[in-house]
């Protein structure tokens, strides 16, 4: 047995230990896949030791229910990964959970799990790591030159944010993508004949992929290396490798569903090990020539990290700038006094649509930061994200950009773009990227959005025309329940700025978080500077804006278009004699991090409070007593009429304010910032 | 001028002087498109006198920005639609909002706007056709022979939604369903040459679907009407008219993505009017022969409906008891009894998970309505969505099934799904349909549950593996936000039953639902069968469940899973002396539509309420005055042993449930029913 045959053996036992052991798990994938893993780890650049070099090649497991797979050749290259992990597959406190996850497990790039995403986060992958290598690689400095490889199922072919993606590399020309289809005809319902009849070849050639076929995927080891070979040698396309591949190789249930998700039994795995030339009575074996030949492989990589080291510390001479430059970013610091560049604003400053305003820090943090990146999902003129300076990031055959440039047009594909977004974001480089839409869109994209707060990548979304201030669209594009979805996701930032300087504070946090997704809520209609906002004061998510008292009859909470609102009802209530003073909480998750005394004393005991959002008042109950907002869908009509006829205008604001006020005269009213635990 | 061409520039104009009369909207699209509308209207079999008649022809706006087309038409066409309602467009209160909403606009068949919905609705629309034909034609009595029609555009086709339900209409063969691009090489950020140069023909090929060219298509009404006779002449396969048209025609700035969303200058408006031969100081006009010709193609759709009337009438006689049925459906009836059908427990019955129970409810309900169909996103063994006595719905040629089969196999396909269930449910005839997923992969299919709560489509989603109680597939998988979304989206029943009698109450709320969606959350973990639950009470949507006393020292309010633990925490309290009762929740929109009263009656003054959900708290404030929940992500890890670890056993619930009280003694406390207004 030749010892590739024995290491592809190794690593089809280890996962199926793996899942026996959890007695759960998918071991039919990595049957079908070990030998084109074992075939293409050879083929990568990547030091164990090192899993952030910044010119590894990049492996994404977009089927990630085949994580033991992954684990499994993590564990063989000697990455912080043990045999004890892999004992404690799928367990509690385990580092190895039933998917992997990129934050918790040295050598998982992306989190993966939900299908589809994967590869778009491997185009994502592929796109940075064009920017950052036209952006730094000189003649005899090849700084960047690393691939990025994908394994993907007929599961994530079938999910349409992998076709907004795949469309989208094809046209980009990202021959850096090298992906492999596990074409093993079978999902969980059973053969893909009962849904998925499409012919996938023909599509991926009507994105301009380059094709290659490898007939015995799961067996023939040259065959995959050839088809590697042959992938890196197109110079302007993507490359799909099919694998045809039998899912469950080598089990008694070998090409049906039923050794997809469940563990093989015993008798098996018994049959499995003897078939193989393993002892049926041991369990997650690695032979000391397989360790031997892996660890030759991470010896070689050492030294291409080696001289790569050396090739930056010349680079760094000759390219003084360029180096310093890239050797601050690869240290995840921004430019000094970058925050320098983000306007400020006083209530003399006339009044400026939110959208307006983010566009004006998008120009000025342009020639400030380089790694910032983005575009938007074919709404560039409605969500104004593109600089006027900036060049589009395009293949430069097409003469419309070429590959430094810092603006993309993602098209019409909000999942793909926000998938895409997270690969930027995992590229490292400290890249800070962003992505357009109007709010009510980033629905389409909340597989991503949830990925990028599970996997904490900093993704930026613009999402502008914000409410029901977006005017004639109507109910369909104006968001009702989007702000509630996304401040119920776990590490989140919602921001919706009510001026200038809170547009400046939304992006100040979005550009410093290297944990944290920021959704950036911004109007379509004008809104005025307001007194008693700053950038210091927004940056704890929450403050008192508009201070009328130490002891007020009401206090409002409002955000984004409505707080200028709240501001005009206080001063209506305060011709009545009644005091009521504003709050603004551009973002939840940020003001829920401030300290309990700090929260108390802007939502102090004894002060009624009343919520003031256009929109759902869903989850305002956790800052106010009483909410005022629309639990219904919007209309289509002028913003001005629509603001009116939903009641969100000064007056109605203070007789509700009132209404609020009289219901708790005489009641014991304690601030919702209090609990029991 | 030959009538046609009057008809179609009438169409254009009127289209034209609504954008402008509006001061906002898109002109470019209808355009280009009139022609197209004039020649497939010209094809159509419909009413406008009768919009809901089962036989007529669809008509899908995909590309729903141009809905100033499409309201020209129903305008023309005589439909409750007037050119009075056409000078207000896009104003509050008119029937003719910023994109086309069918439960507000006879002769809209589906809510457009949000790309790429339109053409999967067509889908469903498509599918429903099928299904119901394969059901009740017989020979010499074609009861249904209609087709469905979409119009899209670029937007639509790069949104992944659309690529997802394409695949499937191609693999079921959906040769009733026919499609145009309008292919005009515009969208908002300028050519489609910046994001979008895949070959979309070669594309849809490979979907396996007919593929016909028509290249001038602003302009050549022959070649359009030959194209639709071509499409209907293919017997398995959809058929993509590739309409090549210039946006804008006739614009001074036609070609351009000026002319696409806002409306022509007054100079460009007067030339266009000129050159159509129109009066330029005149607008809004219908010409006499425009009305003329539409109102003849009227009347002979009007005998068309008129035979079908006659020959159902004969069918009925023939066939009287599908008749029956047939009739029964139409007239929006669920057959007499029917819940009867749904299965009743005790809690002498044996613990079960609720996605279990939801199989025995959809396979006892299975032979009791024909009209429920539904399948699953390629989750059938774990959604258990499928009825053992379920025929798939197929391709006959396939072998695999007919086209009267009441199972779809979707495919990895959840957005798509979603927005195919809303075709199903726009299609009439009583249909009830539901698509199976994990609750955490709803999220995906965002965008189409919102459009079925704008637009009043009752489609149910088996939600399963509710929650980190599936246990080691792990974050990535598990729902902490899902439902808090789906809660603050208006108009959306989200179900999370607690046992069988719940799981029975959901089901009868979805089905006899009319105008609502319904999320039915269920888990894969075994729960007890409650003492306390029924059918009535879980129909109020929150209930008590466990009564310790009148005065209790504390209330659980919980849902789903939680309940049971809840239970035995007041057991445990009870121990102590400490009486807490326990409500269940299974719906936040059933509860809150009861009265006052009764809600008080649940969660009365004077009593702390605590809620616990093992999930994101958000929300849960405005029905208790402390949470418990999970607001981080999940784990991956055996279910018992994450209920262990985030605290959701009796014991902790019981000991956060005696802090609730120890804070809010000597407080005075409010219900969170009662508020201000």
């Amino acid at each position: 047995m030749s010892v590739d045959t024995l290491a592809i053996s190794t690593i089809r036992l280890l996962a199926v230990d793996a899942v026996a052991a959890a007695n759960s798990g998918h071991p039919g994938a990595p049957l079908g896949l070990a030998p084109a893993a074992h075939a293409l780890f050879k083929k990568m650049a990547f030091n164990p030791a090192n899993p952030d070099w910044i010119n590894r090649d990049r492996f994404v497991l977009s089927n990630g229910h085949a994580c033991a797979l992954l684990y499994s050749m993590l564990v063989l290259y000697g990455y912080d990964l043990t045999l004890e992990d892999l004992k404690h597959f799928r367990q509690l406190h385990s580092k190895t959970p039933g998917h992997p996850e990129a934050h918790e497990i040295p050598g998982v790039e992306v989190t993966t799990g939900p299908l589809g995403q994967g590869i778009c986060n491997g185009v994502g992958l592929a796109l940075a790591q064009k920017q950052f290598a036209a952006t730094y690689n000189k003649p005899g400095f090849p700084i960047s030159d690393s691939y990025t490889y994908v394994f993907l199922g007929d599961g994530c072919l079938m999910e349409g944010v992998s076709s907004e993606a795949s469309s989208l590399a094809g046209h980009l020309q990202l021959n850096n993508l090298i992906a492999f289809w596990d074409d093993n005809q079978i999902s969980i319902d059973g053969s893909t004949k009962v849904s998925f009849t499409e012919d996938v070849i023909a599509r991926y050639r009507a994105y301009d992929w380059n094709i290659i076929e490898v007939i015995k995927g799961d067996d023939d080891i040259e065959a995959i290396s050839n088809a590697i070979d042959e992938a890196k040698k197109c110079t302007n396309k993507p490359t799909l490798i099919r694998l045809k591949t039998i899912i469950g190789y080598g089990s008694l249930a070998a090409g049906t569903h039923s050794v997809h998700g469940s563990p093989l039994k015993a008798d098996d795995i018994k049959q499995l090990k003897e078939k193989f030339g393993f002892d049926p009575s041991k369990s997650f074996v690695i032979p000391e020539e397989v360790t031997a030949l892996y660890q030759e492989h991470v010896k070689e990589n050492q030294s291409k990290e080696a001289a790569w080291n050396d090739l930056f510390a010349s680079y760094k001479k000759e390219f003084p700038e360029l180096g310093a430059q890239l050797q601050r970013r690869l240290d995840g610091q921004l430019p000094e006094g970058w925050e320098k560049a983000l306007p400020v604003y006083t209530p003399q400053d006339k009044a400026v649509a939110t959208r307006k305003l983010s566009e004006t820090v998008l120009s000025s943090l342009y020639n400030v930061l380089p790694e910032l990146i983005g575009g938007s999902a074919d709404l560039t003129p409605s969500n104004l994200t593109r600089a006027a300076a900036a060049v589009d990031f395009q293949a430069p055959s097409t003469g419309l950009g070429d590959y430094s440039g810092r603006y993309i047009r993602y098209g019409v594909r909000e999942h793909g773009m926000g998938a895409i977004m997270n690969g930027i974001a995992a590229f490292g480089a400290n890249y800070k990227n962003f992505g357009g839409t109007f709010l009510n869109f980033v629905s389409y994209a909340a597989g991503a959005v949830r990925l990028s707060a599970l996997s904490q990548l900093p993704s930026i979304w613009v999402a502008t025309h914000d409410s029901i201030g977006l005017g004639e669209d109507g109910p369909t594009h104006q968001p009702i329940e989007t702000l509630a979805h996304f401040r119920a996701l776990p590490n989140t930032a919602v921001w919706r700025p009510a001026d200038g300087n809170e547009v400046s504070a939304a992006y100040k946090q979005a550009i410093e978080s290297t944990t944290t997704p920021h959704i950036i809520a911004l109007t379509r209609q004008n809104l005025p500077q307001l007194e008693g906002s700053s950038i210091e004061k927004a940056s704890k998510g929450g403050y008192i804006l508009c201070k009328k008292s130490d002891t007020p009859d009401l206090t409002f909470v409002s955000s984004g278009s409505e707080v200028s609102i709240c501001v005009d009802a206080s001063a209506k209530l305060a011709e009545q004699g009644i005091k009521a003073n504003v709050v603004s909480i551009p973002d939840f998750l940020t003001f829920n991090k401030q300290s309990e005394d700090y929260k108390l004393s802007v939502l102090p005991d004894g002060v009624p409070i009343m919520s003031v959002e256009v929109m759902s008042t869903f989850g305002w109950s956790k800052f106010s007593h009483q909410q005022f907002g629309i639990n219904t869908f919007g209309a289509s009509g002028k913003a001005e009429d629509l603001y009116k006829y939903f009641g969100f205008t000064p007056d109605n604001i203070a007789a509700k304010g009132l209404d609020t006020i009289n219901f708790y005269k005489g009641k014991q009213v304690i601030s919702p910032i209090r609990c029991a635990f």
